[in-house]
């Protein structure tokens, strides 16, 4: 087993005992709220991780991509949710994909990609597992929940002999960009009742009820009740990160995706610091401004994550460089070139789906190596 | 040869006829400017490319990671600088790179680095060549050319026996910030003043004159002349892209890479669309705001780049998601779900790092597929 500190820089590592942390956090937090648990994997992309997720099951999971989908199959999850809009020119792809599983949700929100895949269906001689995707107040995506359109589209499925309208799902998105835990709560109440509200009228119009799919991280972390939700899609939990702590979701410690890197220049005339990890190993996200204007682009920490760095600051990235400014200006002898931090990084997601490989850490011991599926 | 119409969402294009032009122009700017061309290969990452920046020869590179050192060095390239502070624990692999080839140039800019270097080389029986990293005002990294420590660590490289102070390089990255090209083509000035500063200071103290190389694309582009100056080493210029565009570097129609996305959501209530590029497709660089404020994450094109969509902005990203909001809203019909469009990145080089692969198009046709190196 090799050691935390042979690593070559930058390097992707994962705290073993931060994320089964994380993962029995939210198991225990679905369990209390009396909902399912259906994680995100995007923020991962490692069938190992969902085992850890679902304490050692291959249980339902959301992905983002058919390759995920095509992965997380492979490894012998069954049940999957692809929680994208459904790609006009992808759909046979995702049938095939969805002829070997028990069941791969399929989200949309209009009539032409309801048609679409209605055809494609009838043509491929199988059902597909239809989501309706609803905008609760984010408004990247999603029918109106209190539209005609809504409950038209709901019929439409229904009436479709190869469609099965199998649940409602919804992602409070703006919950990150509230200002404190009470917003991104209210923010979860309006999230389970824009479901909520449609599932009323769809049932009122006499079709079945459909299941109740919610969540982001933020609104589930600050969620006390969830009344009538049937399961939550929360991602990011089992990393967390710098976004996250900002914002009320976790704390630093709970962080358990950071990047290893090491101080590659040293200006003590500017206070300045160059590590080696740049916008190629962290991602480009600019991270929570709106709570921490200061915030930088990523927490900085020593090597075995035991001492925080509050003095410095991510301030810059280019491609390859991290520039970091250090409050007070460097004092003599501190943070020499070769020094090796780790870093907790705004956005884990984005910063972990630059690393081929991640290296889980067992304390200092590097326990597996993990690669993430890519591309789409 | 597959065609561009039947390629899957979202993916990497490279326009085969504007790479060749804009590697054909930057050879003729170096022509003109009596200087040597060192490409930087870390916009691509692919040696196909970097053969077409130099008209098929394998010429000399500039590489990010040991990793681009590698791959360019098996593909027959064999002068290369590494053109980042070499870090401590990364010494060994370099000078074993090395070994392979004519030359492996390798960067620093402090007194530590290069007694580790000198070391290294030493216990491993071999010369390293070396370059002086110089701070032209950017102020990420590199020694002040006016300072003391300049000349001493000149003197220092010089004076070890295993150490060959091969050249001073710098690197204008400040010229990104500049709100016009007049604004660029003053810090290139001071950019080539910065090394011919140093280079006079170290010739004056009986030391070999070393190779002075310079340049960002914007710098290089807005030149007028590089007197004393050897080479250029700018990397974007292949792909070109928005920001480039914005800054003044190149035209929109310059932008060799795009990515390929289609409407997978449609909200005429909010005049809004949702494309199947996100964050992952594109990077959540944000662009040159400092120039553009209304930038947003890239310039939107229908499929074929023949028609600009001025009226569209992809205003927001989310992992998989990119929104666009529609000026003066969505007309009956317009854009409809399944549309397909060409997005030229805000950052080439950040957006070009997500793609596993670059499908290369002559016209319509897929002409060549592409696998960038990745990693560090």
């Amino acid at each position: 087993m090799s050691a935390l500190r042979g690593l070559p820089t930058p390097c992707a590592l994962v705290d073993l005992e931060r994320l089964e942390r994380n993962a029995a956090m939210m198991r225990r937090r679905a369990r209390t709220l009396g909902v399912g648990l259906r994680p995100h994997v995007k923020t991962h992309k490692v069938p190992a991780i969902a085992r850890i997720q679902h304490d050692g099951a291959a249980g339902p999971l959301t992905v983002s991509t058919l390759t995920e989908a095509r992965a997380f199959a492979a490894a012998g999850f069954r049940d999957i949710l692809w929680a994208l809009p459904l790609p006009h020119g992808r759909v046979q792809e995702a049938l095939t994909i969805a002829g070997g599983l028990d069941r791969l949700g399929l989200l949309l929100d209009c009539a032409p990609t309801a048609d679409e895949l209605g055809s494609s269906a009838a043509l491929h001689g199988t059902d597909a597992a239809v989501y309706i995707k609803v905008d609760c107040g984010y408004h990247r995506a999603g029918v109106d929940p209190d539209s005609d359109e809504a409950l038209d589209l709901a019929r439409r499925i229904h009436a479709h002999p190869r469609l099965q309208l199998e649940g409602l799902v919804t992602h409070a998105g703006h919950a990150y960009s509230c200002l404190g835990p009470s917003a991104v709560a209210e923010v979860g109440l309006r999230e389970g009742a824009a479901v909520l509200r449609l599932a009323q009228r769809i049932t009122a119009a006499g079709l079945p009820r459909p299941i109740l799919s919610v969540g982001s991280t933020p609104t589930v972390m600050q969620a006390t009740g969830l009344p009538g939700i049937d399961e939550i899609r929360p991602g990011n939990y089992a990393f967390f990160d710098a976004f996250q702590a900002a914002i009320g979701s976790c704390s630093l410690d709970d962080c358990a995706f950071t990047v290893l890197a090491q101080v590659i220049g040293r200006y003590p005339a500017t206070g300045s610091l160059v590590l080696d990890a740049g916008a190629l190993a962290l991602s480009a996200d600019p991270g929570p401004r709106h709570v921490a204007p200061d915030c930088g682009y990523g927490r900085l920490f020593n090597q075995d994550l035991s001492q925080p760095y509050p003095r410095l600051r991510l301030a810059a990235l280019s491609q390859e460089h991290g520039k970091v400014q250090v409050r007070g200006g460097l004092r003599p002898g501190e943070f020499p070139v070769g020094s090796r931090l780790r870093i907790v990084p705004n956005h884990s997601c984005l910063a972990a789906a630059c690393h081929p490989v991640y290296h889980a850490l067992r304390g200092d011991l590097v326990a597996a190596q993990w690669e993430p599926v890519r591309g789409w």
